[in-house]
């Protein structure tokens, strides 16, 4: 099998670019994890992963990772991304959601803590404490921005 | 490389959410596969990989899996996901379909099954059987169709 | 963790497909990776990644791969996609774009090298040469154009 990530941090940037897609590099950059090969995961915290907000990924790295994103081109518009990591009570699992839209940081991470708790709640697990990570841009031509949970070993 | 997959089954879950993420994540909890990090792949069935339904997803661990997936807030409608795996009739690969729209169930496993009979044929590869699971589900606030084989070790 | 990538290269097709599914998967087939599992990344060249057009990929393998794909059912629309892998000077990481679009394939590439130099521009690397493959696709009723590069070891 793959191996289960070990760690985990929080993380999140906002940038413009030329294009959209260099502008979604940008905010991996400011990010911190622009270097790398994002492998999007849809978005468990293993048992016994724990977090460490200074680990160092190698260059180019394939990196399990759950991210939202947006990327805009209205001048003017105000986007968001934000990502939590439910931190269960008991030695087990948690849950990481992620979210992007067009609203400040804070709305952003409102909606966000609601979703954790709903994940946490449905599955009948308690919630130690929730890491969020959240970013707002103004667009000046074309933006983006980005949150995520890197995971790692 | 990467290890490549010897087991697979095909699940599929429909659920209500407060959000389309928690929708989403209802609906793999339904199917099973809600408490993994779902790793998506496009979509082979690799030599020598068996069908298993019974086998167990560690808690947070990297699956590889092929899905088809549709979010709804339109109240009344219904939404569906299918996936299928061609198995082949030669010791050789299948290929895996994913679907979802605006359907029954039903018309979701007609056209899935369609896309791999056209697969197989395009392949010149003999099909021994498609296996198929699909799901339907008519939204009342905001749902979630979900249809995936997970494919394990 | 998971192993990092030794290889690429870069390949690219367009086809027609009775769903848009199998449009898809008929461009990876013409691509050279309609056989194997694509994991999606987000896209890096690693340090010591060599090209080697020739390498092989084993039947249903995982393999790491950066792309972009356009789908398309309006019958004589040209869709174009394009992949570009920025090799730096010195010993050290790449980057790897992906384009696609309603354009033909030379537009394509004139996009896709702006957007790796302003990759390399924004981490201060020196540029050696730029990799690139791109197709287009005139659709007559369901078109898919599809370029990438698989990372492999």
């Amino acid at each position: 099998m793959l191996p289960t990530p070990k760690k985990f941090k929080v993380v999140a940037g906002g940038a413009e670019g030329k294009s959209k897609l260099t502008a979604f590099d940008n905010a991996l950059l400011k990010a911190g994890v622009g270097n790398v090969n994002l492998v999007k995961v849809s978005s468990i915290l293993p048992p016994y992963c724990e977090f460490d907000p200074d680990f160092a990924l190698p260059l180019g790295a394939l990196t399990p990772i759950a991210y939202g994103s947006i990327v805009s081109d209205v001048p003017g518009e105000t986007i968001s991304a934000a990502v939590a990591v439910g931190v269960p009570e008991e030695d087990t699992m948690g849950v990481i959601m992620e979210f992007s839209g067009k609203c400040s940081k804070e709305e952003a991470e409102v909606t966000i803590r609601k979703m954790v708790e709903e994940a946490f709640e449905v599955r009948n697990l308690a919630l130690k404490e929730i890491k969020v990570c959240a970013v707002d841009h103004k667009v000046e031509k074309i933006g983006c921005a980005f949150a995520a949970a890197p995971l790692w070993y």
